[in-house]
């Protein structure tokens, strides 16, 4: 089977066959290319005893964190997402934190799992993106191929008594007619975020290079463009190693949760 | 005055002038005429060992409970929703129930508060009914001059470990025409219950007679109309009594707390 007809394969596959690949071992790519057309979520775990300040958090970052899905303490299922979802294995690949470090990155986490652990699950851009493509608009990292750039600004979010930090955002770059358009499109998906937060100069929001983000990889602004930036739950990690929470689990970036939701859904 | 300019002064006040005459005594009446322009939340208060529970009660059930603000444990301020806040004074009459049970309705409750207590509150039909009246719709409990009335269905809400219960849902009669309108500029204020959650026949969610409401008056259906429902916070006080919560403190029916946001943010 050629790269391009495996790719074709993988992109049909309904939600619970792509999480099943997941499961049992055989995927621990990026899931950008799975279940088409399905929304895929961000996936934080936390102890109990931080979640409530954590649920706090989000509540308040509502654009930058926007809750899909709970679970009620030691819950590894999440019916309202999924039919027989296992968050502690349908993740191609998961981020373990001990007191905010990194201890370890692994495709399973269920020898981990504690009876008073609690996922909260997210919304991300990929809910909106197909939307963009559809409309015509060209995805510069799809189109060279990488994850897209991310950068640590210096846009506070509102804090909780742990979890605050500053907003990280993903950048695509459009002509400033197409710029408008993904604006439109993009504020009809609230649940993956919406409306970008800025356009224009990345100075205004700390940004100094574009062409060094802090995560993924840069995508090349052709004459004529503007960056966009939407919020990125990427957020997430940097406030969880900052608050130094006694344990955390993650997906790996790019590693999203695939729900059974279609991406329609994402409208809210 | 009149009561006619009375009531115009009312609606005339700022949302803080309106906040301090009834933190300071002197307003104990329902708030629709407050403040005009302004989104109103309902309040619901519990302790902390509830809360993460609540939380995720809420989570399961945006349509109903649409989340706007929430507070730190102890906290009585919320700067998101109001600048100068005192959650313990500003709603001009409380319900406090122990163990599911009311004890009390008071004008204040800081005598009351403790330092484990979460404040959550919610969008409430109050935030697209001005929207419904400006298009030319006519709102019948307002021409009545009563408070809408409110149902108690068979459709069970999404459970969390305590809290769980059946949807309360207020009713508007409107002509066909009128109810398709109303749904189409409802549907835009997603914080304020978004569309109905029914519409024609009220036995198809277990209300039996229309004319005689659980909760508020009943409205008069004229020749030709259909009764439109939408959830109602009021779902709340029933989960919290079956619950049997050790503590809560709830706004008493029409007595809302008036935020500092236009009411346009409803739109999310």
């Amino acid at each position: 089977m050629s790269a391009r007809s495996a790719e074709r394969e993988l992109a049909a596959r309904s939600p619970a066959a792509a999480r099943r690949i997941i499961r049992d071992g055989s995927f621990e790519g990026p899931t950008a290319s799975l279940a088409a057309g399905h929304l895929q979520a961000t996936v934080a775990i936390l102890p109990e005893s931080r979640a409530l300040d954590f649920a706090l958090y989000c509540q308040r970052n509502p654009k930058t964190l926007p809750l899909i899905g709970m679970t009620a303490p030691g819950a590894r299922d999440c019916p309202a997402l999924a039919a027989d979802l296992d968050l502690a294995q349908d993740l191609p690949a998961y981020r373990i934190f001990e007191a905010g470090v990194l201890q370890e990155e692994t495709g399973a986490v269920d020898a981990h799992w504690r009876g008073d652990l609690v996922a909260f699950l997210f919304g991300t851009a990929q809910g909106f993106e197909p939307a963009l493509a559809e409309a015509g608009l060209e995805l510069r990292h799809r189109t060279e191929a990488h994850a897209p750039p991310l950068y640590e600004t210096n846009v506070p979010m509102a804090a909780s008594r742990h979890f605050g930090g500053r907003l990280w955002v993903s950048m695509r770059p459009f002509s400033p007619a197409d710029a408008i358009r993904a604006i439109e499109i993009a504020s009809r998906y609230p649940l993956a975020h919406g409306a970008p937060v800025h356009i224009g100069d990345p100075e205004a929001i700390g940004i100094e290079r574009l062409n060094a983000p802090d995560g993924g990889t840069a995508s090349r602004l052709r004459a004529g463009e503007m960056p966009v930036f939407w919020p990125s739950t990427r957020t997430l990690e940097a406030a969880l190693v900052a608050a130094r929470a006694p344990f955390a689990i993650l997906n790996a970036p790019g590693r999203l949760l695939i729900t059974d939701w279609e991406r329609e859904r994402a409208r809210g």
